[in-house]
């Protein structure tokens, strides 16, 4: 059954045991110190959809016991003998990779989350073996390159969903040239990503229209986030007057949905930028791409100086994200209410606050 | 029935009478010469895929008679008194636009191509109320701002396919900014555009491979236009191998087909360039440009500042488009030999040196 190495630590995480979904306690070793890791105690941890995924093994390829998370704040308890960077106390964070090959062209360019041998932060096999386990634990230890210092003025909770979210909508926004004050930018879709993609944006420069199915949301989209405009996507009329207008679209609908009516509200050269990963065909018509040069692009998640910029951009900008705090107790019923989108915008478990070794939930 | 203005000159154009498409001498006036305005004998015309859409009622919106032909080469007769670019026996061309509002983001960005209100060479409605007509025909007056210079080096017929199949593979090249020598590109599709395209691409210094269907057209692609390497796409192992190896595909399929096949050859930030007008949806699902943050995006014609820079680039580059030149009484059958791709590969009507008065076909 394999011995335990004398210098492995014993953690409690949360796992899935099998495609209910269902977390509870479970106890695993992380590896042994080397010399560029940093071992952290984990404060909090963001849900993310994707973890919804994968531990229903929505996507097909999950493997049992899983501890999910990816948005993981926590302390540096040790650092390996090779890492400079890092010092026990400091304040990290870590998202959505753990290792990437170091060699490829997008490793090269610093964009390691394209590398085709990348390793996630859960559900994965580590270069040792061993597999991933995320951040709904009482520790990890990860390699100090996909580790980032949380700065000075960023609350540690806060800081959670920008280390997945936050990137997420950052990263296309500067690589696609989209960061200059006054921009006209449309946002897709209201839930975790969404949200901060509203926030981001607004603290861009830039005009933000929330475009939605219904006006049900138009109230928290415009009073609560600071949208600048709204609107519902099933009124043809609204959408007519629209056209033309957006120099961008964040397209966060993780559902097949036709794009027509979106690219039709791009100017020339605008960009509809998806972030939903939908299994189903999603399709256009060519000649409204080509009258007018648009673009349909994508992006995934954001690069390591990346995560350290929208970092502090957020800082910078006095941005903070939407939150509801929970326990760990609370995993189970916080992964449900998201599962039907009952959160505005983001659960952050509280892991440091709370008990891990005990199962006993709070909630039915 | 109007009375002709004494000023006005008459013409002969070859037009179509009805949706049949058929091309029979027709005899009409040009407006009186305006002060922007070029007065241009024609020369040559290259025959253009769009043409044989037009003269069909293809798209549902061709007006009767019609002349078709937007890639023209003429020489000046005459100009108006506040044209100072052109004088009379400049050697000069006209391609697919004639007209545009000045005012809009894209005419003040020097993209006229991409103005709502731009005026089609022919089945269009110019200013004064007059139908447009390409150049089939004995002369056109046009727009100074939409007439180019032909540059010296450039033999007037090689010039015509520039006009509209050489700027459409031009223009996206250096927008995209993928005018890097190194570059490696692939050319989907070998008609009138591809075969531009491989040239073009080549000129720039691009390792350039042909993807097609079968291997058919291998040995005209490597021996007769210099493609570096050709790829058929229905090999999966060949496909396989070729995946992650492209900065860019040019696709001139002008028929509903897979994206994801052609998605998955690109590198990361790779570019899909849509040429083809195409009225079925095309599909793709959104983690094939995501994960490598590629572009689906589409280019129409080019601007009349490209246009000049393509023919001198031509020039500089030795470049010739290989082209069969044919006269005005053979038309309707080079029509037909378009329509069933029976040409290598454009189709040039020496107009100038046609009798076009002359219905008399000399084909069957």
């Amino acid at each position: 059954m394999g011995s335990v190495d004398a210098s492995e630590t014993t953690v409690t995480g949360w796992a899935a045991r099998d495609a209910t979904g269902h977390l509870s306690p479970y106890t695993y070793t992380l590896r042994k110190t080397g010399p560029e890791d940093v071992v952290l105690k984990v404060k909090y941890c963001g849900i993310c959809h994707t973890d919804i995924h994968q531990v229903k093994n929505d996507l097909g390829a999950s493997k049992y016991p899983m501890v999910p998370g990816h948005e993981v704040v926590g302390e540096v308890v040790e650092v390996g003998p090779e890492v400079s960077k890092f010092r026990a106390g400091d304040v990290v964070g870590v998202g959505v990779i753990v290792g990437c090959c170091r060699d490829c062209r997008p490793c090269k360019a610093n964009v390691e989350q394209y590398c085709n041998k990348k390793i996630w932060s859960y559900n994965d096999v580590y270069t040792d073996g061993k597999p991933t386990q995320g951040g709904f634990a009482s520790a990890m230890v990860v390699d100090q390159k996909f580790v980032v210092k949380i700065p000075a003025g960023l609350a540690p909770e806060q800081a959670a969903p920008l280390l997945c979210a936050g990137v997420t909508v950052y990263s296309p926004l500067k690589h696609f040239g989209l960061m200059t004050p006054g921009l006209r930018g449309g946002i897709l879709g209201l839930g975790g990503v969404g949200h901060m993609g509203v926030k981001v944006a607004k603290s861009m420069g830039h005009h933000v229209t929330v475009i939605s199915s219904s006006n049900k949301k138009r109230a928290e989209a415009m009073d609560d986030l600071g949208a600048d405009a709204y609107l519902v996507s099933s009124d043809a009329d609204q959408m007519a007057a629209a056209a033309d207008s957006l120099d961008y679209i964040i397209d966060t609908v993780p559902a097949k949905h036709p794009l027509e009516p979106y690219l039709a509200l791009l100017k020339m050269d605008g960009k509809l930028v998806l972030m939903g990963v939908i299994a189903e065909p999603l399709s256009f018509v060519s000649p409204m791409v080509m009258l007018g040069r648009k673009t349909i692009t994508g992006s995934f998640i954001g690069s390591m100086d990346e995560t350290e910029e929208v970092l502090q951009f957020c800082v910078d900008k006095g941005l903070t994200s939407q939150i509801e705090v929970v326990k760990m107790d609370y995993v189970n019923q916080a992964f449900e209410r998201l599962e039907r989108n009952d959160v505005r915008y983001r659960f952050v478990v509280d892991v440091g606050g709370s008990n891990i070794e005990d199962a006993a939930c709070t909630c039915s």
